[in-house]
């Protein structure tokens, strides 16, 4: 009897360990298809009760798979670096490229769970919190980026007795374990916590639903999943490359023209007093920005406008007003392969200046629905979503207590040849006009309805846009420094 | 007679101003044709005493030229984040790509000439870190970095005046304004401060000499500096291109082949006990990796070798052993195009692990000088300084407390071969063998000399190489982790 018992385990065991060898297999082909094609990143996102086994789960992963392209990412309290920025820079910071997959321990959605339970914010906060997260994640899943969301669901009462046996051994943790939940200890605190998790599957949309684990059988939870990433990668996998966008698409067909805004562009400074005033709202900008007020909140200026709008003359006058150490600008070119292989936003994030400093925009995040847009680099459906995602980006931005300030400067279209025409005759070799320049002027309409949709689309109470009447460079520097100096001003 | 004074001082303005106006043309020409080249970038480092104008040089020189291509670089107090990383760190992560123009406030200078100042370090110290700038200078020239440093030398009364001017304004800073050294204040601080700065001339060697500028007189100061970077970006854009290397170059020539040690590959772990020492070892690494002294230094673990030597395998054992929030696997394959804008080190200078954390690199920097030799890649002079190079980035590293472990697994050309062929017959399509794989096995002499010459040449007391017998598998992994937890262990 006891013979064929353990004949009977050790049969179980041998079928298990050979189901085992299995799934591995099939995770490293569907990892390396996943790398081959070089088109998807894949954050496995672990959640869920202490105790449950994250830091297990994790590793177990993290075994199973070619190492080369898998990360980590662990956010803990926020470090010094990641204080100083908004929020959820530190997740875009570690995005993962295309072909990688991110094992992301507790998730963006421990920081709202935590303080939730702890009382630090109220209902109303946790729920706008996790409407933020919903939309960061259609984000990320528009742009190529597939989510598995896996929460280890353990006994209560086992995940306490296990996170009191880890602390007691040698009084140090012995293995690998995350516990960021520990200072969850009052009645009240797990009662929130236990509310908390249920409003969490509200965040189980669409394209990203959280798929909820028993995390008590260490070896079925495993299995579990790793089943489950191996159906991802093989659906992800499996999806057929994206086309091309038609070149040149929906925005030039003439009949969808719009007209910008009515502007008087005859609008001129006054010749006798600009140096003056240049001066004064240079000295009013410089005493804002150094004031210690200003090391707490932070300040982004986005310059968009037509090819020879003046967007470089108006920088200048602004950063001639700040300290060398607090500004930089960012001439948005070409994206570097680095960025191609991340969601479009990442390389702006990444130059999101730290708390006290100064970003300068030369050309934005606003590419997509400009020159993109109207060029045909992004399809349509793409720069269509691209506005609310630029206001849900602006708007995390603001929240962080950052200034955000976007100019368009408006030329007519005699003034910009006039401009191409004068660079032509000038020094010039570094003004060479590229066939680009004088293509874009056949476009006029096309560009001048995109910036119509995005004027419109785009103007919120916390960004809202500047118009800049800037036929005169001088009317245009002026309004241009005016408008910065105020609404530094006003929130001070 | 008043008149006629007056005149000659609007002459004499005219005559200014049109100078100036000459300066900013060739400024921006030069700037242009670097942009264009996209071969070096340049690096100006403004030092010198406060209260000489470092700030308003940076501004003035920002401000004259195409801001797209400039960017500031300042360094304060180190941040949490830096604080984290050795101290070279920093300058590493802002590196400008080709092209660009850096604008260096204090430079890699200051630190150590304020220390030595308030007496927190010798000048022993003080003399050992200058030799790291020079070195440190002497790789960016190397690697296509051109180095600018002005030394601002202003009247210490005259510049003391100024300071105390600009404090009392409004009693906060007004204008942009570098003060570090305003702790520098007793008489015996001033003595040492002016000593140090006499030293400071040491640091004024071959390609990267100090100009001394005197900061009395703005206008003719800031021409000054100007006309030296005017000078600066001709001579570096008449330079000529770089030849390509000749493809496969020294190394492959028969004659100079070298053998590595002898080793005795017969070496095999005991089966019966192999399970339960490698569980042991594991324990250990565990141990001491989440001891409490281990966040205050951090681990650098370097795996090299042929093919399928079976680096990925020891890697593994090793992860197992570690939680997965603290360490990162660096698999270095062909550099992004942001690493190629840079010196070839700055792409293991940003994979540097925080203290505390681990960082695996799965071959790593000693590529230059073993695939990048062998196959041509590399020209000959940029690998043969690369050992120094690998030994001076290794000891700053050390410095900072991290322990530095590197491993060469060596199988036979025998097993090699044996391991390729079973590769081929199992599932498979992960393990495709490239043509590369086979080349290389051609090219077996060429590789063991230059494996020899590493060793050579870059095993150093801070980070000796460990020779590890690989042709058993499992002998290679026990040798691995018990290098690890020795070095570890030792150190605590």
């Amino acid at each position: 009897m006891a013979a064929s018992l353990s004949q009977k385990n050790d049969a179980r065991e041998t079928q298990q360990a050979a189901a085992r060898q299995k799934q591995d297999e099939a995770l490293l082909d569907a990892q390396f298809e996943l790398v081959e094609a070089g088109r998807n990143a894949v954050l496995v996102v672990i959640a869920g009760s202490d105790g449950a086994g994250k830091g297990a789960v994790a590793n177990r992963l993290y075994d199973r798979l070619d190492a080369h392209y898998v990360e980590t990412m662990y956010y803990g309290t926020p470090s010094e670096e990641e204080r100083n920025r908004p929020p959820f820079w530190r997740y875009w910071r570690d995005m993962p490229a295309r072909g990688r997959i991110g094992l992301v321990l507790g998730g963006w959605h421990h920081a709202p769970l935590l303080a939730r339970a702890t009382g630090e914010i109220s209902r109303i906060e946790f729920e706008r919190q996790l409407a933020e997260i919903n939309r960061f994640e259609e984000m990320l899943t528009a742009e190529g980026v597939r989510l598995l969301k896996i929460w280890l669901a353990a006994d209560e009462k086992k995940a306490r007795k296990r996170l009191a046996a880890l602390r007691e051994e040698d009084g140090a943790l012995r293995r690998p374990v995350v516990i960021e939940w520990e200072d969850v200890d009052t009645k009240k605190e797990r009662r929130r916590l236990v509310e908390a998790g249920l409003e969490m599957a509200r965040t189980s949309v669409g394209a990203a639903p959280w798929l909820v684990v028993p995390a008590d059988d260490a070896e079925a939870r495993d299995a579990a999943v790793a089943e489950a990433l191996v159906e991802l990668l093989q659906r992800v996998n499996s999806e057929p490359p994206a086309e091309k966008p038609a070149a040149a698409a929906a925005a030039n067909k003439p009949g969808k023209a719009r007209r910008g805004p009515r502007l008087d562009l005859s609008l001129k400074a006054d010749p006798t007093t600009y140096a003056d005033e240049l001066d004064d709202l240079q000295d009013r900008l410089t005493e804002v920005t150094t004031a210690r007020r200003f090391r707490k909140s932070g300040l982004v200026l986005v310059f968009e406008g037509v090819d020879a709008a003046g967007k470089g003359g108006a920088i200048r006058r602004v950063r001639a007003a700040l300290d060398p150490r607090q500004f930089r600008v960012h001439g948005t070119s070409a994206p570097t392969d680095e960025e191609r292989a991340r969601p479009y936003l990442w390389r702006f994030w990444r130059n999101i200046p730290r708390r006290g400093d100064v970003g300068i925009f030369d050309r934005s995040w606003y590419g997509r629905v400009l020159v993109e847009r109207v060029e045909g680099f992004a399809a349509e459906p793409d720069w269509r979503r691209a506005y609310d995602e630029i206001v849900d980006f602006e708007r995390q931005v603001a929240q962080a207590d950052y200034a955000i300030v976007k100019f368009w400067l408006a030329i007519s279209q005699q003034e910009q040849l006039r401009r191409f025409q004068e660079r032509e005759a000038n020094a010039a070799k570094r003004y060479k006009l590229t066939p680009d320049d004088w293509r874009n002027r056949d476009k006029w309409a096309a560009y001048e309805a995109a910036m119509a949709d995005m004027v419109e689309r785009t103007s919120t109470a916390f960004a809202p846009w500047t118009i800049v009447e800037a036929e005169d460079k001088a009317y245009a520097r002026l309004k241009v420094l005016r408008a910065i100096v105020e609404r530094l001003e006003a929130s001070g």
